[in-house]
């Protein structure tokens, strides 16, 4: 049963402990992804946010840790992980008018969160692409994968359409699908579509890319220098660590 | 006119000297790209190569100069630079069966070249998009543009076309514009894809990509670490130099 794994449930720390995330022992689990998607943003007090799929919260936490006036809405499917990602949010302190999670799903998403379009959307889409790899396992996993139906353009389209005029797009995705993410963006509205690799050490291919783009903008594309996470010897490397512990931002700089 | 422009012609030499090319002083110039896109090939002896779009013929010279036994086509719209690229090929000693040079549009290829397939096609594909900047100045550099129609997807599209089974795609382009050139591949039987960037410095936004594809593969899409051209002090790097001046090869190990 879908449910089940989440009666093993885990409390992690998050950016040097800055926040507090309880999620699944099994399934997909957040680890730095959520970290360096949220310190790749730049978000204005007050500015809305959307977190597309949500899982147990932890990108949007870490917004918030980083920028504790933005509002952040998170979207998830699973009534399970809504419900983690709520206690998550008092976890960390924060208000509903701060942190507030809808249940529903990302690609037909409910009335409440189409209305006015948000100044950002966050997303760190379900990974597998279909018939690829091995089967799903079951669980939450599994549910994330029937999600998306591996249909990343149709994920992209519905970020596109919850955002404002102008609003940002901010993706965190395998390296290997980026191809595929860009397709994914043409005719969307989507401009001033920027890279940052994530490389797993000098000289190897990404691993990870965040991905920020921009609704109605006509600001040519750019391919940005991005970071290395890991040093030769396999610890993080500097600017890894800060991101990761520091809370220091991601620098789109270039 | 446009004819004009090749009244006044320079001659040049690529990678060290071992390339001797002849091209207008004015329009559109070979510089660094055709010998950094001959130098990320690997080309068998007697596989076939159609440079589409070859202008004076610089990166089929620069893929002989480091493969002879490769069998270049170049295929150019305009009748003065098919006749420079003719002369160069001569000048540098290349027998008709190693280097041929045919007269045509890149975008609706004469019969000739739609047979049996090429092993490998590069391109160096004109480079602004449409309405985008300035407008083009007259003469060749006019021309190549008008060839282009900004069409970047119809470039792609001739080049698959022009690609034997497991045939292998070679361009590099403006970083700018990769959003573009990969959305381009959508559709056409293009996989493994892989970007290698050219770094203007260290820590600059890419300047400049190298894009490999293989029609038919499955191979996921990679993005590899790519070069940096430039030092700090704004000369060339030591890998940068010594593809341009001693034709090494450039590695997409990653």
């Amino acid at each position: 049963m879908p449910g089940d794994e989440l009666a093993s449930v885990t409390e992690d720390r998050l950016i040097g402990g800055r926040v507090r995330l309880c999620q699944p022992a099994k399934g997909y689990r957040a680890a730095i992804d959520p970290v360096f998607l949220a310190a790749a943003m730049t978000v204005e007090p007050d500015e809305t946010v959307l977190d597309l799929g949500c899982g147990v919260g932890a990108a949007g936490l870490c917004l918030l840790a980083r920028q504790p006036l933005a509002r952040v809405t998170g979207l998830e499917l699973q009534a399970g992980m809504a419900d983690l990602a709520r206690r998550n949010g008092d976890a960390n302190g924060h208000p509903p008018d701060r942190f507030k999670i809808v249940e529903g799903s990302a690609l037909s998403p409910p009335p409440e969160l189409t209305g006015g379009g948000f100044a950002h959307v966050m997303t760190n889409p379900p990974f597998q692409p279909p018939g690829r790899g091995t089967a799903p396992p079951e669980g939450s996993k599994a549910l994330a994968h029937v999600e998306s139906a591996g249909d990343l353009a149709a994920w992209v389209k519905a970020a596109a359409r919850l955002l404002a005029p102008k609003g940002r797009l901010w993706v965190i995705h395998r390296a290997d699908r980026l191809e595929e993410l860009l397709a994914a963006f043409a005719g969307r509205g989507l401009g001033e579509v920027r890279v940052l690799p994530l490389w797993p050490k000098p000289g190897r291919a990404a691993g990870r890319v965040i991905v920020a783009a921009r609704k109605g903008s006509r600001t040519p594309f750019a391919l940005l220098p991005g970071l290395v996470l890991h040093r030769d010897d396999g610890g993080y490397s500097p600017a890894a660590e800060s991101v990761l512990r520091e809370a220091a931002a991601i620098s789109w700089e270039g």
